[in-house]
């Protein structure tokens, strides 16, 4: 028995899983467009193999890790590195048999999905993960990651990637993609525009952040036109570099217009450390504002991803920093906060603001109803903790009534995790033909429109909505 | 093949399909009840021939024409008539041709179905709407309103309506209405009295509006218990015109419930235009508790439609005026909210308070706790962007186990588009008759409940809570 | 025709149905674990009849009487004891009739599962209930209340309990506890912590109960010392009379982490009676997590239960009480409310904190990321409202995939009907193996996985989770 059947997510009704099966078969072929994520350029600039199973698919992924640490495990034990300088497990067999006797706990989860993927289709193992089998799989991952094939240019093409977006700050020089660009190679992997440590005040070394982007492109990066002159220009480089987008990971989706000498007095304040809390939040406010204004100038397509309440767990932060699993969501308003940004901008034909949410609840109350619209937004899939089946499901049920599916962007897999690419496109392209399915089954969609709306879903959306 | 097919929104499965289309069948021959809707009084009145197939079906239409504007098409190119003077599009054809290039639209959207109705069983037409079959269709759609049988009287009985109800406010004379009883035609076209615009100190022309009523009823509106008294007159006015019930359209459902003089005082603060916006607010807090203890004496049900904000874009607001497909819903809070007016009359007998939300969050969590314990309170159907078949049918699962289908009061179509009515019922029965399949296929109900109920959510529950 | 049919709340779908049934014959004989309700302990102690149908099954049940009271039958005709000496209605036979001409009302409710399973399988009854059959029904299950076998203890055996919690505040000696632990009686009916009326100083008599703790304490209840003392003395009572949990029922999750002197001016001020509304709510905060702190200590599991508008509707309140069926959710807020507490000690392998809603938008946005990541929390069932079908199955699409089966704790039934646990359990069982069904056909889970989860959702997680 394979980890995963053939007809895995498609529905339990034979005539609507036939459907959902034929549906799939259609658009199988076509190439991944990974348009967000967090990959890392070096990997294809470098082209060098992967280290071990465990530090490949254990240590750096947070959706794996937190389950465990949620059932007592300790980070400690799991190698996640400290930054505070506790020691750690470096031990990998050590650290992947702590992870295959825990492998159960996965049962329901998309992480089981992505990884039995994975285990069976890019290392071809046909035994579950558990405590027994864990020193096996091991071993035989391990070996496939000596081999050519397994070196990330060589995953690029075998997971059929027509283009891939990394994530880079404005301080970044990318010269890693410089260099897959100057190289023989004919992968397309791009980065994307991701001014948060200047935008937001509470940044770890904002003012340092701010000094140096200052120094990276001679602008006065303490005037107000100065600092906006100098988003201007890495955003031209970014672009130049292949960039089509920029994001934007704010605490809210808080958003204002002020006028030049308003936002120049508050940009005074923040950069000389005076702003209160409230200050800087209108200050993060004022820059959505901004940069929705250059994308209209430079058109990138601008990203909000807004929602999480980043790090809270105190002690978590402190002794492993950043990332670690325990960002948490919070409800969250997009229909006030985005207001003052669509009265300037909304109706540009020019601008296009994919907005995407933690919050489920503003799916049909808020986001469709803005997305179906406003000509300026569009939806991003379901993100991070809801980019799984059950996920997925409710976003198209939630907005396609109100929104449709073209004010919709396709799918994007968000990932630092580069082996689970494929699998997490698998899941999304299976869900969307399911749903597809039930609309035929129940005759709510003709079966050819069912096949134009696939390769939308799993290709064409994600293109033209990423200008890609 | 059929635009819809007969079987369209069954489940899936063929055995609670089979369920679903027998109850169906039970209840196909009911008659419509439209309890509250926003058709014209005018048109039955007159019973002239409808204008051509856009100004029918598209110009007047937001949940079409702001599906096109959130791809890009510009409301001035479809027609939408503009309040600022701007010039707009005024050749139908070339209105309906950017219809139909764009239908691919509306795929799994309600405003589909609906228009798939419409043409396949109102029109005749068996070819799917878009840029090729665009002219064919306008021409037959224009000819068949030529008829005597497409006027708006032939279209209520061959709708099977049993009484339609539209939307007045309390300035209006209802001279249609009386035109229409005084005729020789026994369709029953009833009002709703619908007081905002004398309620609502943010209202456009608020003042003006109570100094009109004040002309009509010969009351001192200008005096708390003049204005009072001037709703009562105007209350009588409709109900003895065939009114059955009062319509509230408020920002949120915050009710008060302020002694005489806390009332006079708040009263007199507004009429003089010195209401600050928290007195404004509480003013029509008020007011739905002044109109439900007035709903306990004549007899009125009392519907409250909050949460949305109204005219979200300025821009479109500017331009086009008010009902453009800009109104968003946002989060809205009931239990907090009613609770002045539920501890003054949410325990009489007399008392139907009908309740609507664009917040689904509150379906579970407020509103089925509060209709499945108050005497005075039921639960208005999935309402707006929720008239949908994956709306209702959260509606449906979300509800009935706290507070059953007795606490609902059916659905009503609330359309503006009167050829849509057929559509919208039927999707409602089908969606119903699926959701009773459901529970019959898991043994929840037996069949012979749910062929009671499936005649109680068609008809009999709207024609009591109405009391029709 | 059986009243339930015995695939009853299994999938529509042939094969589905067949893996849920497979399922379910799988854990159909597992003993009940019960650990948290509201039975009384003097039942199981002096073993007396349970009283007439109406007695036990009508007038003390919420769930039963406010659906009737929502359509207009009046609280006194029920027989609902009054507190302000209103005469109610005492003949039980008379209950009993409005009862059954009523019973329609509960269609597609899970109160309507709950009698229907007790009718036919507690008291072998094979006809519906309704006008005509009530007097037939009512001497029949009054007959068999007299017989032994429905004795308390003989049903606590016929319903194959392991153990049963009932709830009692710090004030009770638990002498009935005491009594069936002293008899020869076999039976293992336990107590849980809810020092609700100690801690909350909004609670009725809260300076009368503070008193009484120092009395039966001999502590200084009066001192923030001897106060959290005298916690401490009646957790170790509780422990030893076979507790293993506290409850709390808190208007919100509010936490908070003060340091001792500040706590200590704060119980100051709240013994005097100085304290604002916010002191009494950062007291019941500064609670949460010394009951925390005395978790890890004394290895109680802690249940938080937040969110219930207590008493919403006035009238009720002064006439018949406390829970009288108006208590009403509202939204709550978990992230920011409960990090004091988690920063605290969240990360504690010694505390077992499991958290309860009546706001399902919080189960994907704030609880599974929450319990999926903190070692100290989990995820107790769909509670009260969502005691239910499709409450349960919400629960586990909105949980699983974040937080996984294991950081949930099975079910419990939180009860006050002693004779609808089975139907409880039932209904939970059936629910978790059809959703345990879904995966397995759609092949997200293998059957032997699903068999283990199986027995773990109905057993092996809450016998784990409350330490039994």
């Amino acid at each position: 028995m394979p980890l995963l059947d053939e007809d895995y997510l498609f529905p339990a009704d034979p005539q609507a899983r036939r459907v959902a099966r034929a549906l799939y078969e259609h658009i199988d072929g076509l190439p991944l467009i990974s348009p967000h994520g967090h990959t890392q350029a070096q990997w294809f600039a470098d082209n060098e193999a992967f280290p071990d199973p465990a530090k490949l698919l254990v240590i750096p992924d947070h959706y794996v890790f937190r389950m465990l640490v949620s059932q007592g495990v300790r980070m400690e034990d799991l190698g996640v590195p400290s930054v505070d300088g506790s020691p750690v497990e470096t031990d990998s067999e050590k650290i992947w048999q702590i992870f295959a006797d825990n492998y159960y706990l996965f049962a329901g989860t998309p992480t089981r999905l992505w990884l039995d993927h994975s285990f069976q289709h890019l290392f071809g193992i046909d035994e579950p993960l558990n405590s027994d089998s864990a020193g096996r799989c091991f071993e035989h991952i391990a070996r496939c990651l000596e081999q050519p094939e397994f070196r990330p240019r060589a995953l690029y093409e075998r997971f059929n990637l027509e283009v891939i977006s990394t994530t880079e700050d404005p301080l970044d020089e990318l010269k890693h993609h410089r260099q897959i660009r100057e190289s023989d190679w004919n992968g397309r992997v791009i980065s994307a525009y991701r001014p948060d440590m200047v935008v937001d005040p509470d940044y770890e070394g904002f003012a340092h952040n701010l000094a140096a982007l200052g120094e990276l492109t001679q602008c006065d990066t303490r005037s107000w036109r100065g600092y906006l002159e100098a988003h201007r220009q890495r955003r031209v480089f970014f672009k130049a570099m292949g960039a089509t987008s920029t994001d934007h990971g704010h605490p809210s989706a808080r958003t204002a217009d002020l006028n030049d000498g308003e936002a120049e007095r508050l940009f005074h304040d923040v950069v000389s450390g005076k702003a209160s809390g409230e200050q800087k939040d209108l200050f993060r406010a004022q820059m959505l504002t901004e940069m929705a204004k250059m994308s209209i100038e430079d058109g990138l397509v601008m990203q909000l991803h807004p929602g999480s309440w980043r790090n809270h767990s105190h002690l978590v932060h402190k002794r492993f920093g950043r990332d670690k699993g325990f960002d948490i969501p919070t409800t969250t308003d997009y229909v006030g906060a985005l207001k003052p940004l669509l009265d300037a901008v909304g109706h540009s034909p020019d601008l296009s603001l994919i907005l995407f949410t933690l919050d489920e609840s503003t799916y049909s109350r808020e986001l469709a109803p803005l997305a179906g619209a406003y000509p300026a937004l569009k939806l991003g899939p379901a993100w991070w903790f809801f980019d799984s089946a059950e996920g997925m499901k409710r976003y198209r049920q939630l907005t396609t009534e109100t929104a449709g599916f073209y004010n919709s962007v396709g799918f994007n897999d968000d990932t630092r995790a580069f082996p689970s690419i494929p699998a997490r496109h698998d899941v999304a392209r299976r869900v969307d033909c399911a749903y597809l399915a039930e609309l035929v089954s129940t005759h709510q969609l003709h079966m050819n429109e069912a096949e134009e709306l696939a390769v939308e879903l799993a290709y064409g959306l994600a293109k033209r909505a990423y200008r890609l």
